[in-house]
């Protein structure tokens, strides 16, 4: 705590006065009391983001799935599991931000019926029928009033292509792509950040280090 | 590690000499290289319960699924991802260990072709192939010579059933069931011990604590 406040003191306080709600980890889709549908994301690279922003001196609001770390000293947490869940606290906390950052792995489907028992082995063939979760960032970055948008794109290729894809389909200011293979689950990560003008690859580095180097060009673009 | 050591000391050395291997946590089926399929075990009780066996003297082999705990002491760790590999490992070893305890939330299910490439969502529904994934503690309490087989069971509804049930399918010695509800992914459980001569419920309790009333029934069918 002191060691954080030490920290703060140092560095640039390049957020100041922002208010920005994040979202992080990956979401849990439940098919009976037991068994889910999830991702390999560890929620690290938010973690490491929304510290980043409140060492900045953003007041940051954090969205968590499930995950197995410390909250970040200064930001406000609040978990979920679903992505239904992540889309109802984030619609109800967005009017009080003006950025949003999505880096959640926010499942793309769900169970069109999940089992409240849990469901036995019996069959030797099963079939899941899945139906397609809520784009959060796309109605977030859709609303009439919408805050600057940051989304994350993680793709195992194609990267440029997806990534300035998400960009322009989503009229989003900003998107951190990355090779699922280069961080998802791991300690580093390697990105490149495109936004309306270009892209720009940061070094291979520790989560911690990336997420500095996207909170000087996310300053860059607001200041 | 040196507060193990004393704990240690003071333990009954009632596993002296045998040979455990154990399996705990969930198992994780991959459908791409970023979702899965996975459950809500945190591997609490299989930890616990590896640390109780070393410290009644068992020589511990312990195989994990993705969890974020820490090694307990004197215990060899093997961690996997797939119930497949999970089996590979367990087979592979249970020659040289004289009891084997299931705790593991192995999936029952995988998916029939998980994709090398992320999916990309588009349609609005999805349907997945399941196919039935190997039994482990069956496949290990039907070898010729089997190890002292333990098998655990958690269910949402119907415990006296399906646990009695288990223990006489799979002709296991032992069987710790417990509600879902009671103590999956959390700090602490409520279990029932089924044996061949009857039913004996444990208090509700810590993780550890139960951990510690299993060793005790383990050690007294054992000697």
């Amino acid at each position: 705590e002191i060691f954080e406040h030490i920290c703060a003191r140092f560095q640039p306080r390049v957020l100041a006065g922002r208010r920005i709600l994040m979202t992080a980890g990956p979401t849990y889709e439940a098919l009976d009391p037991v068994r889910g549908i999830t991702n390999i994301s560890s929620g690290r690279m938010g973690f490491a983001l929304a510290r980043a922003c409140a060492q900045a001196g953003a007041v940051v609001t954090l969205v968590s799935g499930p995950v197995s770390l410390p909250t970040p000293p200064g930001v406000t947490r609040i978990d979920v599991k679903s992505a239904q869940t992540m889309r109802d606290v984030v619609m109800n906390a967005v009017g009080a931000h003006d950025v949003f950052i999505a880096v959640a792995a926010v499942a793309d489907y769900r169970p069109v019926a999940p089992s409240t028992e849990k469901i036995k082995k019996s069959a030797d063939r099963l079939s899941i029928e899945l139906t397609r979760n809520p784009d959060i960032l796309a109605d977030v970055a859709s609303l009439p009033a919408p805050p600057f948008c940051v989304g994350f794109a993680a793709e195992s290729s194609n990267l440029d292509t997806y990534a300035q894809g998400k960009l322009v389909a989503k009229r989003l200011k900003m998107v951190v792509g990355n090779l699922v293979q280069d961080g998802m689950g791991g300690i580093n990560n390697q990105v490149v950040i495109y936004d309306a003008k270009g892209r720009y690859p940061l070094p291979r580095a520790s989560k911690e280090e990336v997420a500095t180097g996207i909170v000087a060009h996310l300053a860059s673009l607001l200041n």
